[in-house]
């Protein structure tokens, strides 16, 4: 099913708008669209009459346009026949966003099938019901929320799907926003009674302007079977990370009067999300980690998963190491002729007191060329597939330029290297200084090392058949 | 020993400043007391002459007044021939700095021991070496890092202590700092050559400016032996959170050449600080939820560990109910009754799309009443021992006076609550109107399930013997 009318209508009919509710969800689709001038938005209500002295027509046939995709906030009960004149009008795409479907039983069951079949007939592509739709600025955007309560991530290539409307709001925009990840396009898909997790991977996989995808799932039914299957031929070209929720007890009845989720065998499922070359996030952080290291590095799977740690403190060394074990990363010790070599090349005052056999430990005495002249010998040497800088503004002689100098060095080498900054706005242009420069910033050591940990996992399904040691 | 020296010295002797670099550590340090006015600072170097036409004294015997603390900044080599001129001079307690003793092999540990013997000798309270030292404003602050690059967690009632300067500055001062928690005190202890974990914890308990405490520790020496031990008097009445680094191989070896300290046995460790009744934190998020939950609630064990979640989104719930039962605490479903009962509560708009298992879901079309009212009736049950609520500011019905209203029922019911709010600054008013109300506030739903987590893990411990149920 060709997609792409979900993601590019010119005209969109919001079907449900209030006369008197300004909070009505179709009426903040409709303003938010109105305003935002990506596509020609109708409103419509079969009362009819105005809104703000703009025109509700009494159904989708009387739009004096021909509407691409409809988009329905009415009752369950009243889906079907909405459904039934947008197809009379030849609407290629329908975004359900009412609830009452399938996740409240056999009733709501039983009208999510009729809705289907109207729409598989007729070749209308459904996104829900029970979701937030689609977020695709500047064109459309069906996510009943207020604009200025919510934040817009940057343009960029990863697109993203989930079966949360809220996880994809703060889990994945939010969090995306904050981390200066850029997306390409979201979709809430809700019950996903046809478009569903599989449909969107593949067109996700077709996207020019998308490098990589990250999906929320609710327990394994037969689409996320389709979809894993699917998957062990995009992640080849195209990373997939997914985030499962409902494992536990509690979690999967939850998800059941969520979006009508089937359980499935967790530990089943791990294996297969594995065996498929899927980067399964195994909490929030990851999700912004995995996507994060995914944007700058796009496709660069480790195969020895050897690094080098290099800090201005001897604490945070301990710390990397301990989360690099777990994350089976290896930290390869330093042979005493290394040490030497690498002690000839720092100042002086630093040489006594410094810690040269990884982590290194440049204390916090060292300076902005300390970093540089060491991470330039590191990545030279073949052993060191990546690095890990742990790099603290408050040291006295760190500057600013920092992130520049060891840009410099990362695109000399071509290795993935990850920089820890604190998370306070006042060193916001050391961070400039590093992603600038090609050179991802993380704010804990555990998120640093996670992104590592996702190249990692990318090299256990590269085609190369490498794979790290244990 | 009498450790109030360390924290409330008069005048102040920094030994090494330098009369050429600015960057030296003393002279980062003799400047930032000299312009913070909470003691009256000294240079000391044996050349004399003057900084900043201020005078520098030869020896801590020239400082023409009673000094009470002496900061070292001074090669390894000379650092026992300055303790003996502060011995002379009657100074109370000193933070040495400098690094070169036991972290660097024999030689190191012979200056460190013969340091030691000085100290003890005199009776002074010797801090280090090895260290950033102390940190206690308004009076005295050791660390050698200019203020303007650092943060200063506001004034509360956690004291800490670290084996790691780094560990203190980024993963608790920084980290507090942004998550709103305040300390009372904070100590750099380095190789903890005297003063150590053990000493600083019966310290901080008789403070009355400390209601809790939280240590980075490496390893499990005689001195985190006896730490552990006297700790299970004091957990009784003030929690002691303790994060552990260098358990991995590539750790243990770092935390060697980073503080001398010696390896333990990573089980046999976990199993004595949890029968000591102290909160191990296993992650550097979990330090701060832990810290942050004890900052508003102090000692308040769970017994029951059933907790409530109530949200605005199906996917938060499926999310909680999953960390919920990682973490041990229970997620109890609701009967059809109490379910009945409360979609009575909730407004009519919203009672057919709801969900009232637990985790409650209120749709993103609830309003704050829907959430008090909710909130109310469940902690008014002997059955829910505490609430997660996962409130999002993007709904459009929430107002910033969500917090008032929540706080009142949770000053009614006396039952610990925690909020969650996605981390955006323009949710600010949302956050101060939970925290102004005695709500903690997370910006994970993970670390909000930590939280819950630390008062359940302090019910273990508890007097009255009751213990969370598996």
């Amino acid at each position: 099913m060709d997609l792409s009318p979900v993601f590019s209508p010119h005209r969109v009919a919001v079907v449900g708008v209030s006369l008197s509710n300004p909070f009505h969800p179709a009426n903040i689709i409709y303003n938010k669209n109105y305003y935002a001038d990506g596509c020609e938005v109708f409103a419509v209500n079969p009362k009819g009459g105005e809104l703000e002295r703009r025109p509700v027509y009494r159904s989708i046939r009387d739009v004096p346009a021909k509407v691409d995709m409809a988009v329905i906030a009415v009752k369950a009960m009243y889906v079907g026949e909405v459904a039934r004149e947008c197809a009379a009008a030849g609407v290629r795409s329908m975004v359900v966003i009412s609830g009452g479907f399938a996740e409240m039983g056999a009733e709501g069951q039983a009208l999510q099938d009729e809705l289907v079949r109207v729409c598989e007939v007729n070749d209308i592509a459904l996104i829900g019901p029970n979701c937030f739709g689609v977020f695709a600025p500047p064109v459309v955007d069906t996510f009943f929320l207020p604009p200025e309560r919510t934040v817009v991530p940057k343009k960029g290539d990863i697109a993203v799907a989930s079966q949360s409307g809220a996880f994809l709001v703060d889990q994945i925009m939010t969090n995306f926003h904050e981390a200066g990840i850029g997306i390409s396009v979201g979709v809430s898909m809700g019950n996903k009674a046809m478009v569903d997790e599989d449909a969107l991977m593949r067109h996700f996989a077709s996207r020019e302007d998308t490098k990589s995808m990250c999906f929320y799932i609710e327990g394994l039914d037969q689409g996320v079977r389709r979809f894993i299957e699917s998957a062990r031929d995009v992640t080849r070209y195209k990373p997939v990370v997914v985030y499962v929720g409902g494992k536990s007890e509690r979690g999967k009845a939850a998800a059941q009067s969520h979006t009508a989720a089937l359980a499935g065998n967790q530990e089943m499922m791990e294996g297969a999300l594995r065996q498929s070359g899927i980067l399964e996030a195994k909490t929030e952080s990851e999700v912004t980690s995995f996507c994060k290291i995914l944007s700058f590095y796009h496709h660069r799977p480790l195969s020895k998963c050897t690094i080098a740690v290099i800090s201005s403190s001897g604490g945070h060394g301990v710390l990397a190491s301990d989360l690099a074990e777990e994350a089976e990363l290896i930290v390869p010790g330093f042979s005493v002729e290394r040490q030497d070599e690498l002690r000839e090349l720092i100042d002086p005052g630093i040489r006594d007191i410094a810690a040269l056999g990884n982590p290194v430990d440049l204390t916090g005495s060292s300076a902005d060329k300390d970093f540089e002249r060491v991470l330039d010998y590191l990545l030279g040497h073949d052993d060191i597939e990546a690095a890990l800088m742990l790099t603290l503004p408050y040291t006295p002689m760190m500057t600013s330029f920092v992130g520049t100098r060891l840009g410099k060095v990362v695109k000399k080498h071509d290795k993935p290297v990850v920089a820890y900054v604190p998370d306070l706005a006042k060193y916001g242009m050391v961070l400039e200084g590093f992603e600038l420069n090609g050179i991802p910033v993380v704010h804990s050591i555990e998120t640093g090392v996670q992104m590592l940990k996702a190249l990692r996992m990318l090299g256990l399904y590269a085609d190369s058949g490498k794979r790290c040691p244990r």
